[in-house]
């Protein structure tokens, strides 16, 4: 890896390729007043929830149909232009910057839950569909997509990203739970992916190759996904602890045991003062998990019990329980506001957000010793967790406008990258990798693995117009 | 899909290439005794459990580590002779024949457990590892590896055919399972593919891409793989039924209501018979269900009584328990000798398997639809499958020496696959394609995603040289 110096991911390179006026011009006669090149629309489609800026898009060009979205590429395509796939902005990489230039697809209009298959437990949808409509629209028949990010992203973003999030723990994240796809190419034609049956061997798994790629391989219009049965009973409770050391080691053992856990949330004393500031919640101020156990009554009690006497043997205390929807709501109103409870505690500041992930038995040493070098830079920040999978996050909060903090949050990205891939971990366990990881994803993957990725960039995208300059450079 | 009559894959293509001296003489002078060229070793590398033959390998490689790997297949890449990688030989659809002649590389000799990481129930082992070795081997430390396809597969051949098999409805596949390789590349290098992580977003799925692709992508010399704790409680039972939809109409149930079962396998009235004749086994001859219940001894007599319940409702009857490993072994024999026992009822036949896999609620319609078609074509066969998953296989008992029989066979599995695809399966859930299914997966998978396959076939493997002529034609 290089010297903390060379953090060429600073500032990521712009080189924009011409997009002519015939291309906006036949866009326009295409689409009429579905495109646009009002300097609004297109600033609000040239960045996402990273702190990079970029030049916005040249145009953006709102899909209502697959047949939409393939004509769009198939225009660019002939001029050799950029497209980037916008669903809600909430990445968080810099993957909707438009570094190449080139024009944006949003895909909010393609919103329909197409179908709903209850007896095999799938759905398909289209790509604009956010997770919590999804869960709203298929609320009646009990079942639910488990999968939560945080944010309230479209399951195409969901897709392109590789994204899992609080419940992934049990349920796995969009790797295992996406079936199948329909797929539009870079020449713009559109490809299916997957069956709806439960497994096959049949060829190789495009489906997979696609959930991830971050829209560098085509823009993905259908998704089938698995459902779940809505448990019959949940139970959600929250623990303080004496230390971070004692929560992340109470964690491990839950693990370690086999403990079917749901969720097992870190929130660190940090973050817990920050949502307190913003949302008035009257925490005790101390390291916690946020947990919670789906099953049947009896393995719900099973599972609390185990993991209450867990916690208690690691000094965890004040145990708080939540059995009803709203109370449950209260408890997790912690975990999913402290980014905006962060970003308020300091007005103004942006927030680098790390991503590491290692295997469970890694985690203390991962956590830890990170935890005791960004306490000792003086750079403010947050710390939460998917702590169950090994994945915790840093917010370091920084002055946009004080260089030096930049860097120095960099630096320790930089240095909790370098020891979580030294514990056999990754730099992102699921965010993606977008612009700010492309040099941690050589030093994770190898150059002989990042070539290959290159290789099939370029075989499938030979003008490489789908989301240009993300992943790896090209 | 093309009319039974034009029934291409009858017959596999076979297009020698030159296999210069030259490379057989530098095989041997890197390898010595370890490069065969006799023909007992050639032509038992030849073939597998398939119903086609081929001329056998011009040589045997037989390695020892991943640098014996690469550089047989640098030799190879330099003579752009094809490179066909062999493990124990049980794999279904013509995989290792050498139908554009070349070379194979003898896998067996790695049969390392390189590392058992208990803490995150995680293994690493050579590709040579057998399935059955790899428990015999973790079996000290309270863990095992669920991925049970009946024979005693090697972990590189489950790894290149996506495999999955009777634990597959509660464990998952191979695609589940497989965290990381490492790869020998078509150029020869070594890469690296996944961490041991549990997730990561940390660009192209190149495990997943390699998972099932059959040796044609590269020879996988390292395999990462996920394990579990051995239940605290395991539990089997056999059920009769007086008809096979009762059968699958009970399954069916069980996997809707989401009953947790490990196993729940079909055997139909012609495989008890013949398991029956061939090991003594005095079982009530009619369809049954074989079904195992993995969990706490709480949660096992839940799952139990539940499915009691059903069948019942369904007049199943003659359930008979088996708690003990040993009354176990004694069950299972019965669906792990149907494929000999087949075989033996028919001296001198050859198998052709079917492998279809549909969503749950479509496994009535496809299964039973196939049965009356199968007993009304006079072939003798015996059907028996992983029903939880919607996947099932007939096997058809041809006699090589009547070619009308397999006429007769290849067109039943025509009309199942056809059936399959139209209720949104897959024309193989776990045996991959082979030489056998390559017209199927167009129909299945389009031909714009076959072509994507055989874009990146292209890109990584420019000298074709990596297993040719399997999944699709190139």
């Amino acid at each position: 890896m290089n010297a903390p110096a060379d953090l060429a991911h600073l500032t990521p390179e712009i080189a924009l390729r011409d997009v002519p006026e015939a291309l906006i011009a036949a866009l326009k006669a295409r689409f009429g007043a579905n495109c646009s090149t009002a300097m609004a629309v297109r600033t609000q489609h040239g960045r996402d929830e990273s702190s990079f800026d970029a030049p916005p898009p040249a145009a953006v060009v709102f899909a209502e149909c697959t047949q939409d979205v393939a004509d769009a590429v198939k225009l660019a395509s002939d001029f050799s232009v950029p497209v980037i796939p916008f669903g809600v902005g909430s990445s968080l990489e810099g993957h909707l910057l438009a570094v190449q230039g080139g024009i944006s697809i949003d895909l909010q209009r393609m919103n329909q839950v197409l179908s709903i298959n209850a007896d095999d437990l799938t759905v398909t949808v289209q790509p604009g569909v956010t997770r919590k409509q999804l869960n709203e629209e298929i609320k009646s028949t009990g079942l639910f997509f488990p999968i939560d990010p945080g944010a309230d992203a479209s399951i195409g973003g969901m897709t392109a990203t590789r994204a899992s999030g609080t419940n992934a723990v049990r349920y796995g994240t969009m790797r295992e739970n996406v079936l199948g796809l329909e797929v539009v190419t870079a020449s713009g034609d559109v490809i299916r992916t997957g069956t709806r049956a439960k497994k096959s061997s049949a060829g190789y798994d495009l489906t997979r190759l696609m959930v991830g790629s971050e829209g560098t391989l085509g823009v993905v219009t259908e998704i089938t996904l698995r459902i779940y049965p809505l448990p019959e009973a949940v139970s959600a409770a929250i623990c303080s602890f004496p230390s971070i050391e004692a929560a992340v080691r109470t964690t491990i053992q839950i693990i370690q045991l086999g403990v079917p856990i749901a969720r097992v949330e870190l929130i660190d004393v940090n973050a817990v003062r920050m949502v307190n500031a913003y949302a008035k919640l009257g925490l005790r101020e101390e390291p916690m998990l946020l947990m919670e156990f789906h099953g049947s009554p009896a393995g719900v009690k099973e599972q609390a019990e185990t993991v209450q006497e867990i916690a208690s043997d690691h000094g965890g205390n004040a145990f708080e329980w939540a059995s009803t929807p709203e109370e449950r709501t209260r408890l997790w109103t912690a975990r999913h506001n402290s980014y905006f409870a962060a970003v308020q505690s300091r007005p103004g500041c942006r927030v680098i957000s790390t991503d590491t992930c290692v295997p469970i038995s890694r985690l203390a040493d991962c956590l830890l010793e990170s935890v005791a070098e960004t306490d000792a830079s003086g750079i403010p920040y947050f710390l939460v967790g998917h702590v169950g999978d090994g994945n915790f996050h840093f917010g370091y909060l920084i002055d946009p406008n004080i260089p030096e903090e930049r860097v120095k949050a960099e630096k320790l990205n930089h240095d909790l990258v370098s020891r979580a891939l030294s514990l056999e971990g990754t730099c992102t366990g699921e965010h993606g990798v977008g612009l700010h990881k492309m040099d941690f994803l050589i030093t994770e993957a190898g150059a002989g693995a990042v070539d290959m990725m290159r290789t099939i960039k370029r075989a499938l995208d030979p003008k490489n117009i789908m989301n240009p300059g993300k992943i790896f450079s090209l």
